[in-house]
C-alpha cells in the first residue's frame, strides 16, 4: 500500500465539482458534489445523536435500504437539522432534482449538510448549485481538492488523503492497482460517537456491499470514533464509502488476504482524515494524542484514552504548555474502568525523548524545561501504561484555546 | 425554616479558625479548621474518581468506620493527591498533631485538601498552621466567614449559607430552634459525580447517625451532583456533615415530620452552596440553569439536564449571548435517554418572560432582541419539556469563557 496525492477523485470513475451557492457563506464555495460513472455499492456510519438532521435520515434510508448509490450532494453553512417535515421535503426535492440532472434515480443520490442547526435551506439555491456543478464535474485531482475545500465550515485546512494497493486482477492474470481516497470536514461539535463529521470515501475496488460495510464498521471505532474536540456529538455526522468496482480486481466476496488489504487501505485514509480533523479542532494550536497501553480490555483502553483526550483541564493545560500532569491521572480516574492507580505510569512523549510524569503511585520530579520543550511540539503525546493486560487504544484531540470560545460564542453571525 | 446569616459556626458548639500557613499561596489565608465542643455524628459523600486524594481515603475510613468526629482541618493550594504512601503518612501525622492539640483522638480529626495534584504538603507548615489556629478558634459568624474564604482556590466569592428551623424540644415541652450551616469551595474540576468540591456542613440537631447519612445521600443527587463546570470529576471531592446534638431537640431516630424538616433545611443549604459554586465556575460570567420537565424517569431527567449544562457548545453560546438554540437540542440528543425529538419543547426563560426556541419538530422564529436581553441576565435559564411523563430535574453550570482557558492554561504557576 502506498500513500498517493488525491482525495475523492483518486479512484477510477469518480468525478466531483463544487460551487458558490450562497446558502449562508458569501464569497466562497459552499457546495460540493461527487458523482460516479456507474452505480456503486455504498456503506455508511451515522451519528448516534437521537436528534438526526434530515439528510442523515435520508442517507440512512438508502444505505440500509438500497445499499447502492451513485452521487452525493453536500452543502456547508446550514445543517438542515431540527427542521421538521420541511427538512425532509428539501432532501426529497434535492435528490429528485439531482437525479434528473444526472440521469439517475433520486434514491441513488445521497445528501450531506453541515452548519447551523435550525434554519431551512432555500431549495432554489440548492438546485441552482446542483445545476452549476453538473456542468463542471471532473475527475481531476484538483476537482477533488476543490470539493474538500467547499465543504469546510470552521475548518482551517481541507482534509483529503488517498492510497493505492494491488489486488489480483479479475482476468486471473497478474494484479491491478486499486485506489481509495476520501475527504472530510469537521472542526467543532466533534466527539466520538460514530465520527462526528462529514466524510466521503471513494474506491474503485470491486467488493461485496456487506463486506464494504463490515470493513467500514471495523475501521471507524479506531479512527473517527477516537477523536474528540469538544464532547458534543453532532446531529449531522455522516461517513459514506462508495465502491464502483472499476479497478478490475477480482471482486472481494469473502474475508481473506484481499479483504485485509482493502481494510488496511481504508484504515490508512480514515486514520489520516481523523487525526487531521482532531488537530484542526476549533481554535486548536496542538494535536493531542493519548495512547493507552497494557489495559485489561480494548473497551477500557478506549474509554481511558478518550477520557484524557476529552478533559477540558488536560486540554487547557496543553494549550498553556503547563505540565500539570495530575490532571491526566484525574481524567483516567473518572473514565469508568477500574484500575489500581499505584500501578499506572504516565509519560509525555516527544519525537526523541520522553518524560515519566507518574509512577509508583506518585507524581515524579521532572525537568521542567524538557517538559516545556515536549509540550511545545505541534503534536503533544501522552502514554498511559495501565500494567494490566495487552489491550491498547489511541485517542486524538486538541487543546482548548481562547479561539475555541471565540468561535463558539458567536458562531451564527 | 428561615434562611439566616452564617455558615459553619451558625450552629451551637462549632468554632472555626483559619490562618496563613504558606503552603502554596503567599499573602493570604490558606488553612481552616472547624472544631466542635463535643463529639459529633458525621456523614459524608466522596468523589467517585478512582484516583482518590489521601485525605479522601482518610475521611472515608472514619466516616464509614467510627461514624463520629470532632474536627476537620482543611488546606488550599496543594491537593495531596497522587502522593502515594507519603500522602497518607501526612494525613496520619496531621490528624495525630491536631488531635493532641485539641485533646481529642486522632481518628476524630477529618482532613480536606484542594489545589494542585502531585506535590507533597510540607508537614511542618501544616502543624504550624494547626498550632496557630488552635489559639484562635471562635464561634462567631465572622470566624465562619473567614474559614470559608481560607479554603478558596480559584473561587472568586466565598460560599456560606445557614438556616434555622424548629423541632420538638427534648424536654417534651414546646420547641427548640435548630440551626444548620455550611461552607464550600469549588470553581474548577467540577462535574457531578458526588459533589466535586470541598463542603462542610454543621448542625446542632440531635439526629441518629444513620439518618444523618441517609439525609445527606438523599439531598446530594439533586444539589451538588447536579452542577458541572468542566466535566472533570476531581480526585478530592468531599462533603462532610457534622451533627453535635446541642440544640436540645428530641433526637431524630426515625423518619417522620422531624426528619423531613431536617432534610428540608439540609437541602436548602446544599442547594444554595451548589448553585453558588456553579455560578462561580472558573472564568464564569453567567450561571446557567437547565430545567428538564415531564421526562419519563428521574434518572433520564437528570441525564438530559446535565448533558445540556455540560455542553461546551451551549456554554460558549451562553458566554457569547448567541441564541444558537439548536445546540441545546443536540445536547439532549446525545445525552443517552430515548425520546422523540418532535415532541420536545425548549424555552429560554427570563424573570418575567420566556421564548419558545423549539417546538413541533423545528426551531421557531423568535425575537432576537428579546433573546439577547434574556441571555444577558446574570442567570440564564433553559427549560426542556420532554412531554413524556412527570419526572423533572435541574442542573446548574456556567458559561465557557476566555478566562476559563486562561486560568487552566497556567494553573500551577
Amino acid at each position: 500500500m502506498r500513500k498517493i496525492t488525491g482525495g475523492v477523485t483518486a479512484a477510477k470513475g469518480f468525478r466531483s465539482a463544487c460551487c458558490a451557492a450562497g446558502i449562508k457563506y458569501q464569497g466562497r464555495k459552499d457546495m460540493a458534489m461527487i458523482a460516479c460513472d456507474v452505480p456503486c455499492a455504498v456503506a455508511g456510519t451515522f451519528t448516534r445523536n437521537l436528534v438526526k438532521a434530515a439528510p442523515v435520515t435520508w442517507d440512512m434510508g438508502i444505505v440500509y435500504g438500497e445499499k447502492t448509490a451513485q452521487a452525493v450532494v453536500v452543502n456547508a453553512g446550514i445543517a438542515n437539522a431540527a427542521t421538521g417535515p420541511k427538512g425532509m421535503q428539501l432532501c426529497e426535492e434535492t435528490a429528485a432534482f439531482t437525479g434528473k440532472a444526472l440521469g439517475i434515480p433520486a434514491r441513488s443520490v445521497l445528501l450531506g449538510s453541515t452548519g447551523v442547526i435550525g434554519p431551512n435551506i432555500p431549495l432554489d439555491r440548492i438546485t441552482a448549485g446542483v445545476a452549476m456543478m453538473k456542468e463542471s464535474l471532473s475527475g481531476t485531482l484538483e476537482a477533488g481538492t476543490a470539493a474538500s475545500k467547499a465543504i469546510m465550515t470552521t475548518d482551517t485546512v481541507n482534509k483529503e488523503f488517498a492510497v493505492e494497493f494491488e489486488l489480483p486482477a479479475a482476468s486471473g492474470e497478474g494484479t491491478v492497482t486499486v485506489r481509495l481516497g476520501g475527504m472530510s470536514k469537521g472542526s467543532g461539535m466533534i466527539h466520538p460517537n460514530m465520527c462526528t463529521m462529514l466524510g466521503y470515501i471513494t474506491t474503485d475496488c470491486a467488493i461485496d456491499q456487506a463486506l464494504l460495510q463490515k470493513a467500514l464498521s471495523r475501521v471507524v471505532p479506531d479512527t473517527f470514533n477516537m477523536i474528540t474536540v469538544d464532547g458534543d456529538t453532532s446531529t449531522n455526522d455522516t461517513l459514506l464509502l462508495f465502491a464502483d468496482g472499476l479497478a478490475g480486481n477480482q471482486p472481494i466476496q469473502a474475508e481473506g488476504p484481499e479483504y485485509e488489504a482493502f481494510c488496511e487501505a481504508l484504515f490508512s485514509v480514515c486514520h489520516d482524515l481523523a487525526v487531521t480533523m482532531a488537530g484542526d479542532g476549533e481554535g486548536a494550536t496542538h494535536l493531542m494524542e493519548v495512547h493507552v497501553i497494557h489495559a485489561d480490555t480494548k473497551e477500557n483502553a478506549c474509554a481511558l484514552a478518550k477520557s484524557v483526550a476529552g478533559s477540558s483541564l488536560v486540554k487547557a493545560m496543553v494549550y498553556g504548555r503547563d505540565a500539570n500532569c495530575g490532571r491526566i491521572l484525574c481524567a483516567l480516574g473518572y473514565a469508568g474502568p477500574v484500575f489500581d492507580p499505584a500501578q499506572v505510569e504516565v509519560f509525555l512523549e516527544g519525537e526523541n525523548d520522553r518524560i515519566c510524569f507518574y509512577t509508583d503511585g506518585f507524581i515524579q520530579p521532572f525537568d521542567e524545561e524538557k517538559a516545556l520543550a515536549l509540550l511545545s511540539e505541534k503534536a503533544v503525546r501522552f502514554t498511559c501504561d495501565m500494567h494490566m493486560g495487552e489491550a491498547e487504544a489511541t485517542a486524538w484531540g486538541c487543546d482548548l484555546t481562547y479561539d475555541y470560545v471565540k468561535i463558539n460564542g458567536d458562531y451564527r453571525s
